[in-house]
């Protein structure tokens, strides 16, 4: 890796590794695991999020099984499933764990460790590959000068190379098209603070945080010129399951006339899930809302209610980016176009 | 006072006494300042906050000056000068001093203590009755079993008793009409997590926590009936500054129609003030924003933007409820009606 470089995750001598983003920016700590229960944990524990990242991770989790295991075909069959409980709304990782299960049953046992290792590195080839040009077809989107608000983080940390979101932000940059980018900081675990801040500093580009009531004042003022943010699902009619606090983004967004683009690779959809209302919405423990790095904010014995996601219906968007096009309104045609393998 | 009652604002042995709501909910702990100075000081330091209290904190301050000093009517006018210095958006504030001033300049020296004591006492008791009545007003507006959005703290640590927006929950409650709340957990200094869930929690009132991006998933899925909030200046046409993430509410709330309610009394009111536009919005340190109850989590160097304050326009608010009637659009007929001292 090239100094100030970053691997969201990395497969090396037998093992997964794992950068841990709960300790980032304050450290950046590679976690090692030789069993797929220790990527599980790392998953279900956000180590690593982000909905193309969870996919990669989980195959890698899914080849440690296959790896000097007694019974490795079970062991696999136990993989798949006990990964596939991790974390219900981002499809990336149904996609990787299918892809990885049909590899399973395509070969005989001996071949099993370095097929779906195979596999799996496929797949970080591909992602990387979209990463690099939905940085490029965003792009396009974003005029020079343009303040960008985002929100949580769909960069490098949430892929494997460039990004999403932040892949158009950081492909606009290096373009020299001057763009100015606004952090929503993302309660509770305080992506866009934390790690987005981190990956826009590391790039050099200039940006400020916000809290994530403020985007409206902030639009209100005609301080924001596009919204660009990542996805975790999108289904068959565009509506798209993305960090909580996305949704009313849009609407604002809609009220501002501001365009809402959504980046996200064709993993992140989901054609058999018609419409948001039956995407998953993770609930997570109430204490991430109440407390943040151990320190307890609200009173003892508060409730708390922690949706981890929300849906943002297809109307609001104005775009969506992904390797094989920009899909434009209306979405459900040109997401069926695209499975169809038309170009648009 | 009754046991687990407080007051947000108390003149004692000469004494301002704040309750510090900076240490709010772990430390119930009381100051107590013997000069202006310190009293602005805890204004600005955000130790007393809500635009009654702040008004309330202030005119005692003013008091002070006048007690033991050399040149008490000179003091008096520095102390007028300092305060209104701490803090810009609230007009309680400025409404509150140009009312001592007018005390100070309508007697004698020696009656200058006793006189500025008596009209700031004269506003604890203007502010008590405004908060019952606001509550008995307000408490028509809430359908039984409702659950109600309530953002940052408008309860009676932003006022003196009952609280406004708090307040009208509150009396609801009382009623056995069985309200719920969601308590907006309102970055970056988290008034709703530490002190709304403190004064529910106090009255037995169930309550969740949501982190300020919730808002929009709760009504896009019906959980949310009516949004009520407090305001630190209501210009003339009813646009109103609350502290930032209100605006964002109100949107929602109209894409969602869900009514979105004002609690104020009639010194928040500025009818000196055309519109929105022309309030002026505090800008606080960006620290605030780029830590978390004292805890850094954005990398060093970060920018951050720090608006304490946004502006709901007019039009998106359902009704202002303040102790002198129920102000229903078009807010701006309503408002001169109540200022020409009609009934509404």
């Amino acid at each position: 890796m090239k100094e100030g470089a970053f691997r969201s995750v990395d497969f090396r001598n037998d093992r997964v590794v794992i950068l841990d983003q709960t300790r980032l920016p304050r450290e950046e700590t590679y976690l090692e695991f030789s069993t797929w229960q220790e990527v599980a944990r790392a998953i279900s524990e956000m180590k690593v999020r982000g909905a193309p990242a969870i996919g990669l991770a989980a195959a890698f989790g899914v080849v440690l099984a296959a790896k000097d295991t007694l019974d490795p075909r079970a062991e696999v069959r136990r993989a798949l499933e006990g990964l596939s409980r991790t974390r219900p709304t981002a499809v990336n990782l149904f996609r990787a764990l299918a892809r990885m299960e049909q590899v399973a049953l395509a070969v005989d046992e001996t071949s099993l460790y370095p097929a779906l290792l195979k596999e799996a590195w496929a797949m970080v080839q591909e992602q990387t590959e979209a990463d690099r040009r939905i940085g490029e077809l965003g792009a396009e989107l974003i005029p020079s000068g343009a303040k960008v608000l985002t929100h949580c983080n769909a960069g490098g940390l949430a892929t494997y190379a460039l990004g999403t979101a932040l892949g158009i932000i950081k492909t606009a940059h290096r373009q020299g098209k001057g763009v100015f980018v606004w952090v929503d900081e993302t309660r509770p675990l305080l992506q866009g603070a934390r790690l987005t801040a981190w990956e826009l500093q590391k790039e050099g580009i200039p940006y400020a945080i916000i809290c994530d009531g403020m985007a409206g004042h902030l639009m209100s003022r005609r301080e924001v010129d596009a919204v660009v943010v990542g996805a975790d699902r999108i289904a068959a009619n565009g509506d798209t399951a993305n960090k909580i606090g996305t949704y009313t983004l849009a609407v604002l967004a809609d009220r501002h006339r501001v365009p809402f683009y959504v980046a996200a690779p064709l993993s992140t959809m989901d054609p058999a899930t018609g419409s948001g209302e039956h995407i998953p919405i993770e609930e997570r423990e109430p204490s991430e809302v109440l407390s943040f790095m151990g320190v307890e904010m609200a009173p003892a014995g508060s409730q708390a209610f922690n949706p981890a996601f929300d849906v943002t219906p297809a109307e609001l968007i104005a775009a969506i980016v992904t390797e094989a096009g920009v899909i434009r309104p209306p979405l459900d045609k040109g997401i069926e176009q695209i499975f169809k393998g038309e170009v648009i």
